[in-house]
């Protein structure tokens, strides 16, 4: 099997969320020649767009490509590594996972890298890309370019960051994204049971969201607990069924809040 | 003591966040006769901007205004209504607390009401009114006509809400905008430790809270809990100091996370 010989051809592997945001993409770029997924139905839901070819078996993964481009979930990147890495040796290997370092490329991969784009990936919505910072990082620094050039067909902030605060930027997003996103799902079932609409939470979320933008959330923190109004924290903890998991959070949530306070 | 005869003549009681941004708004609709704190300095800040007279001694409250308007705290609130409320059983006694039943004014008064503005009042920050929800509550339905015309002048989001109602609005904004924006502070002091800046992280919240905009919080939460991803849960918890309040935070809401899934 041969791959065409212009553009820097990439062949990627995985077919999720964060696979179909970057193929969309990268295709105008570069040369998107294979797309593995193990279901050929999802491989082929981003091939046939960019006219790639669709597999589900990694032995036919072309051996000549540029780029091997992991979009995975981390349980199953180190298994499809070991299996795609030995039949390219020569190409830069690529993965995308917040939390995972480059290591797990292991020896037996002398090129390889990182490109992790922070942003949460929807399938029912588009990405403003130009908003999305990217994080690269090589084992070997003359594979930064090639890094820099993927990157930068994405988005305008590319920053490099090694393996170790990548793992710190993976996890303040799920504080501030996964998390957050975690407590309106809590609020909408409070409401829901009230027959309230969580529509109404809308401008108070962004105006969260705003004070944000311009002041430390220690110094934008508000409410019951930061001013430790003992009163409505005991009717709020009280108005929520005894032991559930809803009270066990806002109870950890509202003396972590008061501990912030008092260590600042 | 006699009160000018011609606006709805109105006491405002507190003198702190609520109280600043509510008198911006009001006084220029209503004649705004005082403003009581227990502090003169903070009576003032607010009553010399409106031409009002600033009292710290509840004996000096002026016994025939139309309606005394209390933004207090809620620890604060029963011991000065009841100060308060004999002086004037004929006025409109009204609170602005979300999470206090209208029964906190008591049998001895007879015009009680709430107008409760759901939002997070920062002293740094000016409010966009148009956006913040008031909803309003009255123990004779005859007040609800004035409540509708102070809540109107602060904005055209004005409902009506009974206490048990309001007390869930007040519950979820807690959780939407209190304790997401504690999570932003973790995530803060996170990245702080690894000498990285918290604005990266805002790109990922403004998607956030646009993908909330238009999809339920359970159809749009992403990230390694709701996939269940056992080696990043198990990553990042044996990344956060052991026993710390930021590990028992990542894995009561991770958990929590996997619940509402299987639950939905």
């Amino acid at each position: 099997m041969s791959c065409p010989k212009n553009k820097l051809r990439i062949v990627l592997i995985g077919a999720g969320r964060v696979a179909t945001h970057l193929s969309a993409r990268l295709a105008s770029s570069f040369q998107l020649v294979q797309v593995y997924s193990r279901t050929m139905p999802s491989a082929e839901s981003i091939a046939t767009l960019y006219g790639a070819e669709a597999i589900n078996d990694v032995r036919l993964i072309c051996p000549d490509a540029d780029v091997y481009l992991y979009a995975l979930s981390d349980d199953a990147l180190p298994a499809i590594i070991q299996q795609v890495a030995v039949r390219n040796t020569k190409g830069l290997h690529v993965h995308t996972a917040g939390s995972v370092g480059i290591d797990v490329f292991g020896d037996a991969v002398p090129r390889a890298g990182v490109l992790y784009p922070m942003q949460t990936f929807s399938k029912e919505k588009a990405i403003d890309w130009a908003e999305v910072p990217v994080f690269i990082e090589a084992k070997q620094p003359s594979d930064l370019a090639t890094l820099q050039e993927i990157a930068s067909a994405l988005t305008p902030k590319v920053y490099e960051a090694s393996s170790a605060q990548r793992q710190t930027l993976h996890l303040a997003a799920v504080f501030c994204c996964n998390f957050t996103n975690h407590l309106y799902a809590v609020a909408h079932r409070l409401l829901s049971e009230q027959g309230l609409p969580f529509e109404a939470m809308l401008p108070l979320i962004r105006e969260t969201v705003q004070k944000v933008e311009t002041l430390s959330p220690i110094d934008a923190q508000t409410g019951p607990a930061v001013r430790e109004d003992q009163s409505i924290l005991q009717r709020q903890h009280a108005s929520l069924p005894d032991g559930s998991w809803e009270q066990q959070l806002y109870d950890l949530i509202s003396q972590h809040i008061i501990l912030y306070k008092k260590q600042s």
